[in-house]
């Protein structure tokens, strides 16, 4: 019991912080009215309406008839996903109004192991931005389909779990084996509830008996939904729905048409997921996402709800998510809360976004030295690019392709090819079938634990010249390469093995453009200022030299992460994610 | 993680129950839809539209068309107070709908202390009824100005806090003591937080800063709202308000209205505090709770998640408050929800209740003997009663009197009367001025701990011919009497010390009715079949030859509690409970 906090909110000691003159933006009751907030050390002492009482304090700022909504809330992003490091990302998110994050850092740990989790966990202290870190559950995401730099069994979770710095257990992707009761997954996620921890979901397309059963698991929440409907059910059976607007996904809109006019609703919360830096700084990280779902419809205050009490609920925290007496003053001035532009933001008591502006430098902790020498694979040959067949007299190959945009909510699935073999290579180059024309894929294991290469066949991926790789593959984050001729895809792979990781593309064996990401192959040294104008950049060459209106990274990205349906690769091969089985690429040959 | 409940969930074993054909309310998207229910074990495994899945079961019932809802919790009640034991309450409850109650036994745990609290924990378990027990805090409710037959120091907390059958720290009512940081007080609430505990609360009354420096010492929750402006401040503030309902307080009214257009409010929960057996039996329980609510406005689908979901949050579960897997199986059909009469109710996945009726015989666990033994004090004698002053030759006395009705949401307050003095004792008898005519009342503490008397004067009680006496008077439980001569009040008194406790009524001489209460002075060891006659019939009795329409008991128990402003009486004098003072019952003497 604070002693003091008592004696300020009764008027008997002075406040430390007064802001006056604010339009209350009310998340229990859902009402804006008039009122001052009193604020003692970093908790809230008192919210009164004008003229009620007077608030006694060492400082007054005038709020000047802004908004004032609590701090937002993300409940669930990866940070390296933004390719910021920790406080780099504090920097960019504060000025828009997030002051609690929940990350889950399966990025670099599925590159790094414990080493990089515990490196998140140190970066994200002693920072204004609360970070919340939870523990990878999936590293690697399908542990028999593919290999990472990193292997949590049970027993390291059961470890980890107990850490000081770790909040609960972070989405658990591989619900095939949640439902199907792999003894790895259930001694994953039991390890978790032991601890009394909350295991986040991520549950693409599970419906019917199939989220029963995962619900029952003990696995509460999906910000997995892509569609409304699919979104609705989950809310009906229970599940807490994080709908997610990301730098790759835009789920706010379908979703929204469903439940706009189902008032305010309990188990709704929102996340960013992945948010690329530049998208940050230019768009805005969870005052977008609400932003989005006002401009979707859904009522303003409702919205606000969902991006903050929502969240402290959801979190299982009473001392987050709202501008009551005894929760931690994490307060958000707006001018509008229709567009979501954020002016000023206290954390724990202080001001640390000012107009605007972060007035507040961010405590860095640097990463170890190896952290920057994490692509660790043998020099790339064009014959480990190439697609052989067995039969040295075969004509052509039965091909499953991987075809993108294969159905709304699903992305990819197997599409049987029938392509030419000439010397015993598969030849991709004459192909005019359905979702023409087809490029080549490849998968490489970097972390040096093996030397994995798979190879790939894609349809309806596009026009593209040349050829892009990239370290940042989901989640498993090895070396994928993909291009329309050996060559420049050999020298892209290249590349990125030589200058310790990043994104590139290559056209008629030049380098037409690169994103340089050091540390562990995802994160720049450099802050969202700095190196947005690099994303740009890149991602403009890019889009003009080699896909014209299409980003051909996070394209190929999408055909890496085999826990979302339906037809992948990894560096072991082809998955049927479905069924969370191999499938060959060539299937026959004649 | 229960693998046959997943195996279960998804249809690959069977269900053991299938209730089929239901309209489902759905407590988190607010909609009815058609549904069936799969249950295994004590466990909802699955939930299902109609012709989606077949939920192969061992047994299936048709829930024929009747609506399903979650099982209501009622969030705050003192079990002693329908003067049942909690077997027979269980009985009578359960076939309204209810399935979990929580308890605040700070009745029975005032006149008998710690072993008082240990035998409501016993005989709450094995009941279908889940009674969750919270450890009284305010033992007796305000420690320097009354006493009782315990005392729960913070030692004493600190260490039942941590028994097996105790899950949070009940209602605080000493709301003063809190604010003003009673050492006492601060250390039985900091004793509970440290523990982990939920501290329920009681706040009459309680505004602006007040109410802020109550929430910041940690407690989060008031039913003692009486009016909507109230409730409205409490939510606004970020309190959850248990909206009650109970035999002596009607709140649902003035706060529905306050309500009802603001949408699903997430922090509004139920309760009914305190309800006597024929209430029980003939009107219901929370379901009575919610009809109010529907009545008074509130819509259906809120009144009734309020009645559950709220609830289950409130209490930081995720195991009951709705239909949903992985959810305990508390289940309640209703042919209708607007008149919420309760037709079949499913208590951890078993039929309990069949078209209303209880078909499970509910565990009973005797009391010790010595239970029938609590009103422990000397014979009565007139002269105890009389209201003497010590001035030998004083002819008038300026008196406090408790004035009844006083404001809306305030039952009582100080108001002087001038009295005439004969030989040495103030007369009541002539008085004609306001709130005419007064009456006797004097407290005597019955707990065998000392001979603590007071005496008070009544002024607005109303027409009371002859007397009566309880030893149910909240919470400290001592022996009230109240009436016009101290004849009747002294054969009341002593009556109720021969007979171990009750009720009783005197007129001329004669006992005109009576209602015993042998354990602990406060409970029957009857059911409420056979109890609610006696109840009803003493009732009449009292109400035909005492107070014509009204109830005396019950009016005259609204002055013993010095935890509800203004004006109180207990054993140790006259309370005013705005500033916890004595105030003198003669002022002065002329």
């Amino acid at each position: 019991m604070n002693h003091n906090l008592i004696s300020a909110a009764r008027g008997d000691i002075p406040l430390d912080l007064a802001i006056e003159n604010i339009k209350l933006v009310n998340v229990f009751t859902g009402e804006i009215y008039p009122a001052a907030i009193g604020i003692y050390q970093d908790k809230i002492a008192h919210v009164t309406k004008p003229g009620v009482t007077t608030l006694q304090a060492k400082q007054v700022i005038d709020g000047q008839g802004k908004y004032a909504i609590p701090g937002l809330i993300d409940t669930h992003v990866h940070i390296e996903s933004s390719m910021l490091t920790p406080s780099a990302y504090a920097e960019v998110v504060l000025p828009h109004g997030t002051t609690t994050v929940v990350t889950d850092p399966h990025e670099i740990t599925n590159v790094l192991g414990e080493e990089g989790l515990a490196y998140m966990i140190e970066a994200s202290k002693d920072l204004d931005l609360r970070i919340l870190t939870y523990l990878p559950s999936c590293v690697p995401s399908a542990p028999r389909l593919e290999t990472s730099g990193a292997d949590f069994t049970p027993e390291l979770v059961e470890k980890l779990i107990q850490w000081d710095g770790i909040d609960g257990l972070a989405e658990v992707m591989n619900y095939y084996d949640v439902i199907h009761q792999d003894p790895r997954m259930a001694g994953i996620v039991q390890a978790a509830l032991d601890a009394g921890k909350i295991a986040q979901g991520h549950a693409p397309t599970l419906s019917g008996r199939d989220l029963s059963a995962y619900l029952v698991a003990g696995i509460d929440s999906d910000h997995e939904c892509r569609t409304g409907e699919e979104a609705l059910e989950k809310l009906q059976a229970g599940m807490i729905v994080e709908i997610r607007e990301s730098s790759f996904s835009y789920n706010v809109a379908p979703i929204a048409k469903v439940i706009k006019d189902k008032g305010y609703l309990p188990n709704v919360c929102l996340c960013s997921d992945d948010v690329k830096a530049n998208d940050l700084l230019q768009q805005g990280h969870m005052n977008h996402v609400v932003r989005r779902a006002i401009e979707e419809g859904i009522d303003p205050i409702n919205a606000i709800r969902y991006g903050t009490l929502n969240a402290a609920n959801r979190l299982r925290r009473t001392d987050i998510g709202a501008i009551s007496p005894g929760r931690i003053a994490d307060i958000v001035l707006l001018d509008d809360i229709k567009t979501m532009v954020v002016s000023d933001v206290f954390t724990s008591g202080k001001l640390i976004v000012e107009k605007g502006n972060l007035i507040r430098k961010q405590n860095v902790v640097n990463p170890p030295k190896h952290f920057m020498n994490t692509v660790k694979l043998p020099e790339i040959k064009e014959e480990d690019l190439s697609i052989t067949v067995e039969d040295p007299h075969a004509t052509i190959a039965k091909v499953n392709a991987i075809e993108y945009d294969y159905a709304p909510g699903i992305p990819t699935n197997f599409h049987e090819v029938t392509l030419p073999v000439i010397n015993g290579e598969v030849n991709l180059g004459e192909y005019d079938g359905k979702k023409a024309p087809l490029n080549y894929i490849a998968v490489f294991h970097r972390h040096g634990h093996n030397n994995n290469v798979a190879k790939g066949v894609l349809a309806g991926f596009g026009i593209i010249e040349g050829a892009v790789a990239t370290t940042v593959a989901h989640d498993s984050h090895n070396l994928a390469v993909l291009g329309v001729n050996k060559t420049d895809m050999k020298l892209a792979a290249n590349h990125l093995r030589e200058s310790n990781g990043g994104m590139v593309a290559v056209k008629n064996g030049e380098i037409v453009a690169e994103l340089k990401l050091p540390i562990a192959g995802l994160m720049t040294t450099e802050g969202a200022e700095e190196f947005s104008p690099r994303i740009n950049a890149f991602l403009d060459r890019i889009e003009a030299s080699m896909m014209p209106g299409k980003n051909p990274i996070h394209r190929l990205i999408i055909a890496t992460l085999p826990v979302i349906p339906k037809a992948k690769i990894t560096d072991m091969g082809l998955v049927d994610v479905d069924n969370q089985k191999f499938v060959p690429l060539v299937i026959e040959t004649n």
